[in-house]
């Protein structure tokens, strides 16, 4: 089986660590090979952001869906960015980290926060809570002074600055599991997760987890209606790849 | 890994079509074994019956975790059953097959239609739709005339009544997946797939998979208040295994 | 008229309190009595207890319908446990103490909090003002480090506890009426409703005036569907008087 | 124990049939009167008829705070007009009718419908319902061509058109109980009730119960903030009487 | 293009701040001018305060409507006292201010904050900014010791009260916008808003533009059903205008 | 002032239509002007066409904002593509069609319904009906089986379609107010306004006139937090438009 985790930033160090964290439970038989697109932003903090990852993004799934052989996909940002046009556009499952982190931690915990780099990004991590019905389960979301980019520059400062907000996740807000709520958090998790008392999590892992699942039943995404694929067209100024 | 599936009723042959559909798509080396309580309904299908299976599925969650080296547990009832008590005698994760249905089913369409056995039970599956946050997504609840142990004994009649309740929820209801919302229909869900053109589950192939994934990853039930040990103290009239 | 109130936990003691507290109100011809099952857990703090304690409650209600000629139930935990499975095994109204406390205050104060013992109960109550159609009027659910069975042993001291939490309630979140959440709290209601200057509840009278009302206009809890009675079926180990 | 309904608009006719709706099922001690204010609509079937009515309302629950010794005040239409102010002038309970059907039904059965006279004030009933946080359990609101003063002349064609909604409201809509939507639908309820097979309740008895318990627990408004008095200010142009 | 402004309270000072705030920014040709009711509380804090309003302003929009060629209303009361039942008696459109408010402000800013002048008329603000679905965008009401007439008599006292609170608002509730909740804060806007660096509105100009813009479309409100004219009926002790 | 309508699809033909509908009611001093990204679908019908309709989009706005002098700037799609993203990268308000007529009808209607060129586009318009804090008063979404470039291609055709879908609104779903939603329906307003007697809107006027008001009122937007300039970085692969 071949996962494709496709990191939707441009930051090769990042997809580095994302495709290890991505190995670190994945199966012995399962493939699993992370990339990034070529075109798009570093990082994605803002709505603007994450629309300009986008494009390139779905170049990935289409690629991974005619030419590689790939038997599930996973978008590696936590806005989960282009999540419903990549199910138009392939009937191999498709999984936000976002949500695979939402998901599983359901399963184990009452309730979750979720701690993420820069404060504006606030209002993207609520609306990846609410698109997956996760409102009433997420008791708090926090932030922190530092840009996606900086806990990649500085791993000790990160990992101190994020320690302290989940400390307080935990003993202010009473969160009983807590969400890494950044692809560059999984070099984290770990330490985190011994520091806390609580399940940690990253959502590349579970993301892997859900899609061996997904492809081991043989379950494809619904072309019914919603998600069947984008009707015939010109799109102008897109490579071949994204013409429908 | 060993994953214990209990079906909470005590009918037998039930709980050998539920092994059946748990193996289905396990790994080669995860042993899926079911079980049903001695004590309990023959079916579930009232509030009543739910609460009277719960004491036999909670000794089978006590006996799987202390002696029989289980991994994981599945409780094989649509209305998930008992699934916050279990949580809390174990540190192994606990799944109901509706929560994965429903779990699955959102990973792969944009809505789902749940149907179930008897219009009587119609409230035990909205409540939990509620309690996994998936009331904006289950567009329909659909029920038949039949009790669960007539789906058991003529299975011909229940397959031609759940199609065509199922095609009722595809065509006039808008579904875009369904979801067999009780252990016993775990037999008829290949025929049904087939028929309908869109996904159909039944909720004990897919806990399968979550299961072995939460395992994989080393995850665990979070201990941190809600679900922490039931306090000891004395309870009285009920065998020894159930003392905290 | 009788009445009989059911104390779900099997600790004497707070069946008298209960007693007594539905006595206080009670008119004179209303014969209100309460008992406690011989089976189930001491208090009742977690789901596990919670359920435990439900087929000896459901044993209480068939024997006070079939052969005490009572005329309405009470279930005195405020948890409500097995509320919605008593309506299907009786046409007498049943009330809940948590459903009475918050349909009366609903009437008196724009809002209220809810005062519990233990910290891990704070989903229990989560659960039941849900149910009850509340989380909007319910601004705070506080809790504290005393067990149910610490109440009832040192009376002082969990006096002092909870009046500390109620104020905390009215002072810090607003709240303009307060709930106290244990059917055991019965015995503070009046010095904290002197203490703190806004109504305060236990929910044991509230439903004994809610019953004498149902019964006086003959209404019966509707058996249209959902809370029709349990399909005859055969339930395994537990007491003649279970089996439907 | 005196119990004041006030209907809130001024046709006689309907004052009668509500006090003797309201003597029904009152205790022998429990003295029951109707009274309408000499101002405001004679029927009240939009926003507007609401508004106008509550000024002559308002001075009716100040006289029987005041001047007539009332224990406990029933508003007599079913849009509740003027209940939050009414909570503020005195410190007796208040009830609308809708508020107590309302409350009455959840305790009785799953859902309700509710059927009330002209097809225009749906959504004054939408409001109520919103606001006694009962959207989850309503589960339709039936209209007819007849106005309310329609209902009160013609009393054969009235029930009829009642009943055919009522029917539609069981069969198509599956409302396990019925609520009669218009203070002057009392006089159908019992003919109702027999053909239906479901509960049917109109609000002016289930106030005058809840009342009742209220009072013989000695519970008061909650006066902390939100209906405390009106601040003392010139109000032009209203009576004496309405002068905080 | 004339718009009528009803200040729904009899304090002329705050009509005469109104007007200017509604000419502020109207266009060279919309007429508007402000009055209020002759009858009716001299300021509105409580639901009582409200209500008592109503019939006196909804004079001045059938007035409006019949006799001063008024092209739109606005209610310039922070809780729409009327709003409803004012769109029944004219196909002109009306607005109130909150609704104005609340309604720029979501085009602006992502959230917002509340301020309004006393603590008990909290729940009016609630209630409003549920009617106008805005219930998860207002992230807090804060509300002040001062009465509204406080802040008409001490305008500095008042402009450092709110000040206060709307700096809390911003720093301790993260609100990105503030919206003064009373039409008499309208003299403080521009200082505000120059303090305070987010956006700060009042109501009343809002609504001005929109009503412009509504006129300028030609565009009435809907007479299909809800809001078409109240039914002929005798309404009694109430002034000839108000009989429909 | 001068406002920019972007179409963010690249059909000539509909730019055109839509600048017409934006100069319909603007000011005789409003410079209204329509604009379509060079790069980009032809139509937007999924949400693969819509984000790729955001990059051309964007630079539409930053163009705008930078070298033109725009005042106010419509996305003219009723999906709202990139809406919250365009509010990043510019002060000066930015509306979309679908949020300008959700938000105008709530002002002149108490509900309404949506009618939409493609049934696959449903859940985009449950999306934005979302965003917006509609969902109570939006009562249906209905859907045709003709492409958006159908309906350029087949005006005639088109308008047929389309009142039978309005009129199924009104007439079964109680639609008081119909919303077009398909910036290529603005041709048909007028003629669907006439034949069904409840106020009919696209959204391209609305959106000029709050324009035209945010503008008077030299709103702009927050700049807080949430929406403030995406931070600097390399966004690889876009044209310099697109450097943050």
């Amino acid at each position: 089986m071949r996962i494709k985790i496709i990191n939707p930033n441009t930051t090769v160090s990042m997809t580095k660590a994302i495709e290890q964290a991505g190995k670190k439970f994945a199966r012995a038989r399962t493939e699993v090979f992370a990339v990034n697109p070529s075109i798009g932003p570093e990082s994605i903090e803002s709505f603007y952001d994450e629309y300009l990852s986008i494009p390139g993004l779905l170049e990935e799934i289409i690629i991974g869906d005619k030419d590689e052989g790939v038997d599930a996909f996973i978008i590696a940002c936590f806005g989960d960015p282009g999540l419903l046009a990549a199910r138009e556009v392939t009937k191999k499952p498709v999984l936000g980290i976002a949500e695979a982190a939402i998901t599983t931690a359901r399963l184990i915990a009452p309730n979750f926060s979720i701690v993420i780099p820069l404060h504006r990004s606030r209002r993207l991590s609520e609306e990846v809570v609410q698109m997956h019905g996760a409102k009433d389960r997420c008791i708090s979301i926090r932030t922190t002074d530092l840009t996606v980019l900086d806990f990649d520059k500085n791993l000790e400062k990160g990992l101190n600055v994020l320690e302290e907000e989940c400390k307080r996740a935990v003993e202010e807000d009473g969160a009983e599991c807590v969400l890494l709520g950044c692809a560059g958090f999984v070099t984290f998790v770990e330490e985190l997760q011994q520091k806390l008392g609580v399940p940690v999590f990253d959502g590349v892992s579970p993301a892997v987890k859900l899609a061996e699942g997904l492809v081991d039943m043989g379950v494809e995404t619904s072309k019914a209606l919603t998600w069947s694929p984008p009707e015939k067209k010109v799109i102008t100024g897109f490579s071949e790849i994204l013409q429908p």
